[in-house]
C-alpha cells in the first residue's frame, strides 16, 4: 500500500496539562509519544516517526497550532489524515490541519516565527472552565497602561539574556520581538507575543515581568534595565506553565537565514 | 463562636464533568455533597446543610452562576466567605459571590428567571481546549439564519410538551422563553436562553432541534409543528450535558407568582 514518498507538514492542537512536555523523553508520557504512537497505528509502520516539530514545549505548555512534519509513503491522501489521525490520537491531542510540502520542509529550520499567548486571569477568584488555561492573579486589578508601557519597551531587537531561564541550548539571546499585544477581555488578560525566536521559558518570564509591572512591584525603569544589562534580577518571575499556549507558527518558502536559532528550547 | 442567624445567597461556579450532577444522590459524588463537606469544615458544623439550590443541574452540566441559600450562625463577615469556602472546596468548584439576604429568601421559589447557555464547536475538529464544555458537530457549517428563525418560533409563551424528556416533576409545561439568541464566534455557536423555568432537558433539546434546522434536518414548520402539537418528535434530539452551562439565575424580592414552577427539574 506504499506510495510515493511525501512529506507532510500537520498542525496540531493539545491541551499539555497531562504531559511531559512535547518531545520524546525517558520518564514522563509526551505529545510525541501519543503523536508517534497514532501514527504509527494509523501507517501500520512500527518504525515511524516524525521529522520534527516546530520546538519543544514545556511540561504543561498548551498548543493551538503546534506543527511537525514526517515523511511518508502512506496513500492516504493528505486532507484525509486530520481526522484518519484523530481516530488513534487521545483527546488531548487534535490534528487539525494537514498538506503536503516540499521534500527539504523542515518544521524548525523553516519557521519564520512563532505566536504565543499568555493568559492571566485577573477576576477575584479563577474561572472555574479555564483554570487549566489561565494563571489566576486575584491579588488586584492589574494596571493595563503600565503593562502595555512594559510590552513598548520590550518589542524590538533586543538581547533577552535576563528573560531566559538556565537549561536552554541557545547560542545568543538576541531576539526580535515583533508583536507584544496586552488585550483585556475581562476577567482575562492576553498576552500575546510574537518573535522570530525564543529563548528557553522567555514568554513565561515576559508574562510575569509585564504582571510584576501591573502591580506596581516592578518600575519600566527596571524593564530597562532588564534588556541593556542582561541581568535576570530585574526581571519578573517566570509564570506557570498553563498559562501559555503555542498559538502559531508562520512559515516561509525556505530555512530561515539564523541557523544559530535552530537549537533554541522553546518555553 | 455563634453569631446572629443569617441567611447567605452564595453564588457558585463548577465544572460539572466529574459529578453526578448537582443535588445529593445515594450513587455518585454530587456537587452538593462537595459544597457541604466545604460548608461543615468552614463552619464546624457536622451537621450543616444548604437550603437550597435554584434548581438541579443534570450530570456532566456546567454552571457560572448557580445560587444557593443556607442559614448560619457563624460569625465570618460575609465577605469573606467566598474565599474561605474556596479553601475547601475542589478546585472545580469555586465560589464567587456572597451576600446576606432576608431570612425568606429561598434559591428556588424566588428566582424569576434563569439563563443558560448551550455551546456549539462548529469547527471541523473539537477545540481542544473546549472539549469539556462545547458540543462538537464538525459535519457541516450550521446555517445560521435558519437556527435564528427557529429561535424566534420558540421564543414566548407556549406549551413545551414537545420539548422536555419523561422523568420531570413538573406540573405544567407551559414557559415563558423570554430570550433566546444565536451568537456566532467561530468556532462556536452559543445558544443562550432565558425563560421563568425549564422542563428537564429543555434547553438541549431545544439546542438539539436548533442544530436539526441549521443542518436541513428538520424545517421550521416542524418547530411550530412541535409548539402546537406538545409531539415530542417533531423536536430535535437532546443534546449531551458538557456542552450546557447555567450561567446566571434572576431574582425578584419575594416568591415568584407561579408556585407550580416550585418543583420543576432543571437540565
Amino acid at each position: 500500500m506504499n506510495g510515493v514518498p511525501r512529506t507532510i507538514k500537520l498542525t496540531l492542537q493539545y491541551e499539555g496539562t497531562a504531559y511531559a512536555g512535547f518531545q520524546r523523553q525517558p520518564n514522563g508520557v509526551t505529545v510525541q509519544e501519543k503523536l508517534e504512537e497514532a501514527l504509527r497505528s494509523l501507517t501500520a509502520d512500527p518504525g515511524f516517526k516524525i521529522g520534527a516539530a516546530s520546538g519543544r514545549t514545556d511540561a504543561g505548555v498548551h498548543a493551538c497550532g503546534q506543527v511537525v512534519h514526517f515523511a511518508t509513503e502512506s496513500r492516504i491522501p493528505v486532507e484525509k489524515w486530520p481526522h484518519a489521525l484523530n481516530q488513534h490520537l487521545p483527546e488531548d491531542i487534535v490534528a487539525c490541519a494537514a498538506e503536503v510540502v516540499p521534500d527539504d520542509f523542515h518544521a524548525r529550520y523553516w519557521a519564520l516565527s512563532k505566536r504565543y499567548r499568555y493568559t492571566i486571569d485577573n477576576g477575584p477568584f479563577p474561572a472555574v472552565m479555564t483554570r487549566r488555561y489561565a494563571y489566576s492573579w486575584p491579588r488586584q486589578t492589574l494596571d493595563l497602561t503600565a503593562m502595555r508601557g512594559a510590552a513598548l519597551l520590550i518589542t524590538g531587537r533586543h538581547d533577552f539574556a535576563a528573560f531566559r531561564s538556565s537549561g536552554g541550548a541557545a547560542k545568543t539571546s538576541v531576539r526580535t520581538v515583533t508583536d507584544l499585544t496586552v488585550t483585556s477581555a475581562p476577567p482575562y488578560i492576553y498576552v500575546d507575543i510574537e518573535a522570530d525566536g525564543f529563548l528557553y521559558n522567555m514568554v513565561r518570564i515576559i508574562a510575569g515581568t509585564l504582571v510584576e509591572v501591573g502591580s506596581g512591584k516592578r518600575s519600566l525603569a527596571d524593564v530597562s534595565r532588564a534588556l541593556t544589562s542582561g541581568d535576570r534580577r530585574y526581571a519578573g518571575k517566570t509564570l506557570p506553565a498553563h498559562g501559555l499556549c503555542l498559538e502559531a507558527v508562520r512559515y516561509g518558502d525556505g530555512p530561515k537565514g539564523r541557523p544559530d536559532f535552530w537549537t533554541e528550547e522553546d518555553t
